[in-house]
């Protein structure tokens, strides 16, 4: 394959130095709460707190983030010591008495607010297997393990969550098998787990089968539960970003089964049609949601440019690149990368602004709140070293 | 009282216009279902369709909206038959077995969505009551006055409704005391309800003693059970055309016990502190959120534009110059009216846009969906026309 190895070898060098002088230096050692474990990580622009509560799904992905940078990067006393930090907070802190688990909690960890969603488990679930796999501890490997096991009974419908809508017009979402998939590909890059291919691959054909339309080139985020598009306003909204995540770890998978060619094809299509449709041809960037049919999307936010969905966008891009050789590809991650470090990061206190207006002008400084905070952008930094690395310049 | 006899002339005449001939005609007919009943209301700028889902609280809204034009404006019959509509699909298909009403539902009434809290409740009571008065309908005034009781006992918290907070941090908001004062205000003006007087008093001392906030020149959205503020980012968050809304309920109050002096102070200090919060110096209009220590707001629409902050500063602008002759209100009103009906009015369709960016550009075009319908923008132009018409130009 024919790729441009001087692209290759310049972006791997910015983002190992992006992620290891300026992301995880805004982050830690500061953010680690040292009277009441977790850490700090509601944070303004410039580093100062904005409140001590305590967002669980991201106490999590903080936790799975040192992990990882100790198990793949460098063996660094700090970043296990940190993970140690978070993983105790989430055991000790943020499970109910029925074992779902907590959305926010206060710094000491008292609950705040618990949601009718799993995915605080699965973030818990990559955190304690990436800090199991560190420290070897079975015991926390264990855990890992019954959590994601819970995971699996929720999917499922085997055990069942309570119901945010009532029976009349049932749908499904593309977070689930998304999230799945990637949480199982991390057990078994960590961990292990048994039948986790088997698992992945139930997955992967859940959003193949019903998520993506080939016929319109769109790839839904939720359906009704054959797989027709449900025609109101929630059922037509689509989330490019997501989709383009749920691209690369389709990708990812490929490149794990030395390059499916039908899984490159498939993560390659997804990506396509996201981006085709989520790109903003006018200012750049990844739009927040968009209309199957061009209607008026109801998210007042929909067009403004959130960090993730660029940070996903470049890895997908990036993934599709190296797997292909496709300059189509180098093309679309060059306009992604350029764009998403011109407006989002912060040039004077590091890290990336979250929350930009569609011209690209600043919404709002905050760098971590409820729902931003270490995870897209370092895990994308991360991401996409490891892959250059592996890559023979 | 010194008042600019010509500019209130002016804009009665402007207000009637544009209620009776852009913004209802934009409604009216075509959103009546002759099939399942109730209203279609989620349109495109253009009018058309984009979903025959039918939103409860504008279900009532509506309703309310035909009847009070029937009893205020002019007894004709499309407005009686109109709302007699709306009245039937509340009653037939919008409550649960439980007795709580839904908040969304499909085009023949099935269930989509119940939510934790009773909005649906007291636009239905307004929509009845308006209705009862219009038609002389006994039960219907009955009914009225019953949902007004619940309401009561929800806002009591003597029925309890499920909570979507742990108990850790409890917070009281302003809406309540907000949507119980304005409920029983209109329900006095149309069928009259027992001791209304002494609850609407109840519900202005608990926004004076616990929300406004002299000190600080600030009203409250959230506070803790003593009238605390709660130092976390959602503790922080300001609605500022929302205690603009509270401020004009107020005021009204004050008219109606014959311009109650500590009323009409209230009002205004309510009004100052949040227009000097709320107002966008730069770009103009209300911006949607703020926060009271100035850090970053979390809800990602916080600086843009939405329609209904600037139809009820409208109202409260106009309220506070003719009842109190302060020239600085008449430049407020003058300011606010100008900004929004140069912004959202859409000239070639009628009725306004609901979302623009702070710099005033337009988000989404749609003039209806599960949040927006014809409730704010014609209560506005209804209650400034109906309020001008009181008073010999």
């Amino acid at each position: 394959m024919n790729l441009d190895r001087n692209y290759l070898q310049q972006h791997f060098d910015f983002y190992k130095n992006q992620l290891l002088t300026d992301t995880i230096p805004f982050w830690f050692p500061r953010s680690i709460d040292d009277e009441y474990g977790g850490y700090l990580l509601m944070r303004d622009a410039d580093g100062s707190l904005i409140d001590d509560d305590k967002a669980v799904w991201i106490q999590g992905r903080a936790t799975w983030l040192l992990a990882t940078l100790y198990n793949t990067v460098e063996q660094k006393k700090e970043w296990l010591e940190g993970a140690k930090v978070g993983v105790d907070f989430l055991l000790n802190h943020c499970f109910d008495a029925d074992g779902q688990m907590f959305f926010h909690v206060t710094r000491e960890g008292k609950p705040i607010r618990k949601r009718r969603y799993f995915f605080s488990e699965t973030f818990a679930v990559i955190a304690l297997a990436a800090y199991a796999k560190a420290s070897g501890d079975k015991e926390i490997a264990e855990k890992a393990g019954s959590i994601f096991g819970k995971c699996i009974a929720y999917a499922s419908g085997e055990i069942k969550l309570q119901a945010k809508f009532e029976d009349t017009r049932p749908a499904k979402g593309i977070g689930v098998p998304m999230i799945m998939m990637n949480t199982a590909q991390q057990l078994r890059e960590t961990i292990g787990y048994p039948r986790c291919d088997e698992w992945i691959e139930t997955w992967i054909k859940e959003i193949e089968t019903y998520f993506v339309k080939d016929d319109i080139r769109c790839v839904m985020e939720q359906v009704a539960p054959e797989g027709s598009i449900i025609d109101h306003i929630d059922g037509r909204t689509l989330n490019p970003g997501h989709a383009i995540e749920g691209a690369w770890f389709i990708l990812h998978e490929a490149k794990y089964r030395n390059n499916d060619k039908h899984l490159i094809s498939l993560g390659c299509k997804m990506l396509d049609y996201m981006w085709e449709r989520g790109w903003d041809k006018e200012y750049g960037g990844i739009l927040y949601f968009k209309d199957v049919y061009n209607k008026p999307v109801q998210e007042y936010w929909q067009d403004m440019k959130f960090w993730w969905p660029q940070n996903e966008a470049i890895i997908a891009t990036l993934l599709a690149y190296t797997m292909t050789g496709d300059e189509k590809y180098k093309s679309w991650h060059s306009q992604i990368h350029d764009y998403a470090y011109k407006y989002f990061h912060d040039k004077e206190n590091g890290e990336w602004f979250g929350y930009l207006h569609r011209d690209g002008t600043i919404a709002q400084t905050a760098k971590g709140n409820l729902f931003k905070g270490p995870f897209h952008l370092p895990r994308q930094e991360w991401y996409c070293m490891q892959l250059l690395k592996e890559i023979n310049f």
